[in-house]
């Protein structure tokens, strides 16, 4: 029945080109999955943050959003300040299902292209 | 003639969980291109730095050395600090080319591969 949205969740950086990465992946997903609001949300640094992020979906009608954390490894700040934010979220919108995936980087999916990237600048003999 | 190593240059973290996935990147690389050393280096809170990894690569004979900075945007860890290493390493080691790559979060296709688990994670109805 409701919408499901996707947040992005980025530690954030002062440099703002930091961000484009996360820009072309929020297009990305936005052309893939028309119907599912896409935002992102940063930990520090950045704005927005995830529970302004999280209100702005609720206030557009979601009743389920995804966190995704756009890190490479389950550190402190996805083991431990994430979770934080989370259920403050949770408790702030009790009738929005808010779910927290893995960390991007732990996804086989994910390592295989990095490899191949890697693999790419190696042997680029330009 | 020389054997061309890839060093991957990520930030580092408290947690050591953290590195999980670049160990496992490591991993896939040395599988997909044996004859190539794979060296971990971090920027900070991990060991060892870009330098001691550079080092121990010429050491084992490599004569050509690519930096692969395992980061999502080119920040400023990317654009200033790194830069400031790697000429570092080749003002060390003269005789060795040093090639730093882009963030791996600025190719498509890793872009491509986080947009498919993020909508993967959106779509699990489990």
């Amino acid at each position: 029945m409701g919408t499901h949205g996707i947040v992005l969740f980025g530690h954030g950086a002062r440099d703002p080109r930091w961000a484009e990465p996360f820009e072309r992946l929020a297009a990305r997903l936005r052309a893939a999955a028309p119907a599912a609001p896409v935002s992102l949300a940063f930990l520090e640094l950045m704005t927005p943050s995830l529970d302004t992020a999280v209100a702005a979906q609720v206030a557009a009608g979601c009743t389920r959003i995804t966190v995704v954390p756009v890190f490479f490894g389950q550190g402190g700040h996805v083991r431990r300040d994430l979770p934080q934010l989370v259920d403050a979220c949770r408790a702030a919108h009790p009738g929005v299902e808010i779910r927290c995936a893995t960390a991007v980087g732990e996804d086989d999916g994910v390592l295989d292209a990095i490899a191949r990237y890697c693999l790419d600048q190696a042997n680029d003999t330009a």
